[in-house]
């Protein structure tokens, strides 16, 4: 029953979806997670199909990874999620990336709400259904959390949403969030330094054609705060530290 | 034999890289085939690896992909590929989509060129060995070829290649070319057609920070011309037809 809660999936990095330094990325990482994270539900009765019976669908609120080192090309990943908290209104989902040597190389944090599809609002979640399958399988990384604003220190670059950056929804897409954001940084930076942890938290639906600045500011030595911004208004902020 | 030349490979579509309409993208399908040709060329000895020990790098030339339905999401797709041709500087691959209950929903043909990794031109292949691979298995699609210039006709939309556009190679990902040339049609088409035939040609290589200049005309009812450009030069044409 324990190792029912657990999800197992297996990915191995390819050479066409690397960065230029041969490593798998951020985004790459955010699609492996989602992936796991929507079969995960869907094997246990709450995937997307379930939440759309129910005229519902999950969002994603908040997510931070970590890692230890990248992937390069052509290796084994291994992926391991499960549920450590259920709310009435959020549910908060881990997961942990081993390589193919049995080394754990990164651990990440969740945390989902569910809407009603009509009104886009927070709908309750199923508590009991979900606590079946709880498990303290240790997560040691800190949760995400509140991210201090930056888009008033900073002018912004604009961006204009596009038919690519469109999920199933008709929204920004999560892992296009964390693209956009990542292009803010300068290539040099990607070159010297490696990101030890990656925070997003998605605050509202970008849609297409929305005019959004980005926005990004070192907050302390290596520590960076970062904001997209319609109107003025955040619509997700980030929080990368690099090492 | 013959069974051993034809490579099959499985995929099933995930909701969360879909488009808004809930189906998969030109983008999508084309990692698909690029994640199908890497597999394929490895099992036969000519991988990214058995290319890097010779110095030399596989380079997409051309791709033609024309599709009559779009899979939804979590449908099974197996695709098919083989090299039905093989010259002293090209070689010709071809793919054919099927979808879960057997029925052909795609065809593609790609051509390839191996470059020196240092010198960066083009390099001979080993006919001889590639050859032992061809087969005549049908692909009834035009095969990809010159496409007339658009970029003197249109003023073109400005784009400065980011990290997130960046193939191992430290150039502009072959998928990030079309995701870039579909973003300048508007929303409305995808809303009202399919997209039946996608054609594309890979000139020249786009590198990071590179000023370029998207351009898109409709040369006659439903088909598009489209390039990018740097300096006024086309590093990228492609072709798109509406149904």
């Amino acid at each position: 029953m324990e190792k029912n809660k657990v999800g197992e999936f297996h990915f191995v990095t390819e050479s066409y979806l690397t960065d230029f330094r041969g490593r798998i990325t951020i985004p790459m990482i955010g699609t492996y997670l989602l992936h796991a994270a929507s079969c995960h539900a869907a094997d246990r009765g709450f995937g997307y199909n379930d939440m759309t019976e129910r005229h519902t669908a999950w969002v994603l609120s908040r997510l931070a990874i970590e890692m230890t080192s990248y992937p390069a090309m052509s290796e084994s990943v291994t992926l391991y999620t499960w549920v450590d908290e259920v709310g009435k209104l959020f549910t908060s989902r881990c997961f942990e990336l081993v390589n193919g040597e049995g080394k754990t190389f990164g651990f990440a944090r969740s945390i989902w709400a569910a809407i009603d599809m009509e009104t886009r609002r927070p709908t309750l979640l199923d508590v009991e259904g979900l606590s079946a399958y709880i498990t303290d399988r240790p997560c040691p990384i800190e949760k995400p959390g509140k991210i201090a604003p930056v888009e008033n220190n900073t002018s912004g670059e604009p961006y204009r949403v596009k038919y690519s950056d469109l999920d199933v929804n008709g929204h920004l897409n999560s892992i296009k969030y964390m693209e956009h954001l990542l292009d803010l940084f300068d290539i040099s930076l990607f070159r010297e330094k490696e990101i030890s942890r990656f925070e997003i938290a998605y605050q509202s639906e970008g849609k297409y054609g929305m005019e959004l600045t980005l926005h990004n500011q070192e907050v302390s030595l290596d520590k960076y705060n970062m904001a997209i911004c319609n109107d003025g208004k955040a619509i997700s902020r980030a929080a990368v530290t690099w090492i």
